[in-house]
């Protein structure tokens, strides 16, 4: 199969891409691999048309992944923004069976097409920006077309320390039990107007996380409430767990590794269970769905392959009677953006998304980054994403990536700085 | 959720819809539940825009259906092309839980999902069709590119009078035996170059019919042969069939009624089963993977729901590894250049896909059909669907529709006008 070489007219037409490492503070998140580095990292991906059309994309910032977007880009000059097909054309043959690993562990297993998968995400994104720059309608109407007005998104607490290790604490303050993460969620809730709200746990003995849930669901009566330890125990601790918080929890989030272990929990535990973990790929489906492991399928358009293919995966839990909503990690507005024509266009999306967008404040790329309002963003009727990038942002971004020393993220070894004794361990309880 | 208000230029805002009922000559082609009559009925449908653009769509004619569409046709005014979403809830709106039943029994079970999904699909391509239109692009590429420039047709064989009793014979002759079935293999692939060959069964007894598949693989080694007796016999006679057929068929389709039964063929035949009449809908899927009832869906987006919901049932299929082609009812052009641009937008396709076109030859509605060459349709390039209405030929077979008299298809009663002794029954051996 060739290119599509149908000559169109050139305005969306590529001409170069640019690849933009950014880096941007992050606050000191703990989790169930350690705790997050004072950078997060991004790639800010322009793709520039002969029609003086630029399409924007967000992506992972770590050096091997930026390796495998150079090497595409080079390869995309001629490509016609409609051309997904040949986009993924050109993913293929460039990367073969390349393989990016997921070193922060945090995403579930890699594989060569998961990798793939991520590449083409990246550039579709852009892609779709084009192409719907040049037809005069967002990118939710070129998936399909609107569902909802408002996206809504949930608060994304995370346990946290007062400041990195030597530097000024944060406006977030410490939360390191559950009066910190109530305190926490309110001044999220107080300031987007969240109405669900998700803990990142694994940090803690389980008995000190379920605590922290009861508070919140005291806090907060009216609040939906997950809990995500990121499969830090073991299917007898989740069970566990899962009794000890019956009747609080929209969903458990990941309690324990793999679709066999998730599936054993699945047996026994009365709510819902979601994952970003053991389902990350279209192969993982018909496994996860037979075996009854997972009720609600977190999807990720950065590593799904991209917006089609989120909208894909969204019919095929739809079919399956499974449960929709996102995931997310530290990200800038592209992505939020992104997210919210994708959510958009989900005409079955029963959960808020996902975000972290408030852990990265006062900081964006784009130029007015869509807002959450009363725990939503409305989704912007703008052509394309609807979302300028601001140059002047992205060199200073470029700047801190430069000189910030951090080429992938790692949160393992960062906390190992400060607690040698600190250890990988999966389950962990 | 209101309608997608934001303001767009006029060019592919809707301003009317014209339903035009069609009929043409339709040979007398013998099947499970009858014989063909000799006029078939097709709805064409213009979707008109403030720009002067028209898009096209085409679907069943059946008097039920045509109200149907014209209901909902009356609600489109104002909509923009984009918006299927809002497409999808008129539709939804104006027909609640109203269901037009297959009364010819050849696509399975009715459903309220189902008949909805018909009549999004009619519209939908003409959406996709103006889209295009106002993009500059073809169909195929807003469904996310071309993977194949040439789209494989199978050549369709049916037993068949040599005339409508009382009429002029036509050009195909009769064929009642394996004889006469080779001889209009041959006369299809001397005119067309098909590579694969399909036989509609069910007609006669098995024993028969594996006489005619034996034939045809003499006469056409190198063939992919396909046989489809719409569900004619048990479990007990498929499996039987299915093993006196081993190493002749590259798939059976739908030789018994239903999942179950399909499921237990499917444990006892050495070849792939395939279906367009147990699996109609998204709702049928989950059951029949489970089951392991059927091997190869045969996608069709005049009751699948359109062009996009045909993209995700192929990924689907791709997802639980089983394979995906296409059904055909008896069309004309629209409906060709449909098909032709989802098979092309289709990443994983691995049979060629069937059509009656043959049987329809020389009369069209639109001016330049795209031609059956090789085997193969090239998938043209031009904006939208590619093909543009002859009005005087829709007229004449608009008058066809008018005087002809038939007002829905209905292969039995027409087949007990001449064999009044005729039954149908399901399964018939």
């Amino acid at each position: 199969m060739s290119d599509d070489t149908t000559r169109y007219d050139d305005a969306v037409r590529v001409t170069g891409v640019t690849i933009t490492p950014a880096a941007f503070p992050d606050p000191p998140l703990l989790n169930s691999v350690g705790v997050h580095q004072p950078w997060a990292l991004r790639a800010v991906v322009e793709v520039h048309t002969a029609g003086g059309l630029v399409g924007l994309g967000e992506t992972y910032g770590d050096a091997a992944h930026l390796s495998l977007l150079s090497d595409v880009a080079a390869t995309l000059t001629g490509l016609d923004a409609y051309d997904i097909a040949g986009l993924a054309r050109r993913v293929t043959t460039v990367l073969g069976t390349a393989e990016a690993p997921d070193r922060h562990g945090l995403t579930g297993h890699s594989s060569p097409s998961k990798t793939a998968a991520s590449v083409i995400a990246a550039f579709e994104t852009a892609l779709l920006d084009l192409q719907g720059q040049a037809a005069g309608r967002p990118v939710y109407a070129l998936l399909g077309g609107k569902y909802r007005d408002h996206v809504p998104f949930a608060a994304y607490l995370f346990y946290k320390w007062a400041a990195h290790p030597g530097a000024e604490p944060d406006g977030w303050g410490e939360a390191l039990d559950p009066d910190g993460v109530v305190a926490q969620a309110r001044g999220m809730i107080d300031r987007y107007g969240f109405r669900s709200i998700k803990l990142k746990g694994g940090v803690f003995e389980p008995a000190e996380e379920i605590g922290a849930v009861r508070a919140l669901r005291h806090a907060f009566p009216g609040h939906p409430l997950r809990l995500d330890p990121n499969c830090a125990w073991t299917v007898d601790t989740s069970v566990r767990v899962a009794r000890e918080t019956d009747g609080l929890l929209e969903y458990l989030e990941d309690p324990t590794p793999g679709i066999g272990g998730m599936a054993r929990v699945a047996e026994r535990a009365a709510m819902p269970l979601a994952t970003n973990m053991c389902v990350v790929q279209f192969a993982d489906l018909p496994e996860a769905f037979e075996r009854g492991a997972v009720q609600i399928v977190l999807a990720d358009h950065h590593y799904w392959g991209g917006l089609h293919a989120s909208i894909q995966l969204a019919k095929i839990c739809e079919t399956w009677g499974v449960g929709v909503s996102m995931h997310s990690n530290s990200h800038l507005g592209i992505s939020l953006a992104a997210m919210t024509h994708l959510a958009a266009a989900t005409p079955v999306l029963q959960h808020a998304v996902d975000t972290h967008l408030p852990w990265q404040e006062g900081n964006d790329v784009v130029q007015q980054p869509l807002r959450i309002i009363d725990g939503a963003v409305q989704v912007p009727g703008e052509p394309g994403l609807g979302v300028r990038l601001d140059p002047d942002a992205l060199a200073r971004m470029h700047e801190n990536y430069l000189t910030c020393g951090i080429r992938e993220r790692d949160d393992t070894t960062y906390m190992q700085r400060f607690h040698p004794e600190f250890e990988l361990r999966r389950p962990r309880w």
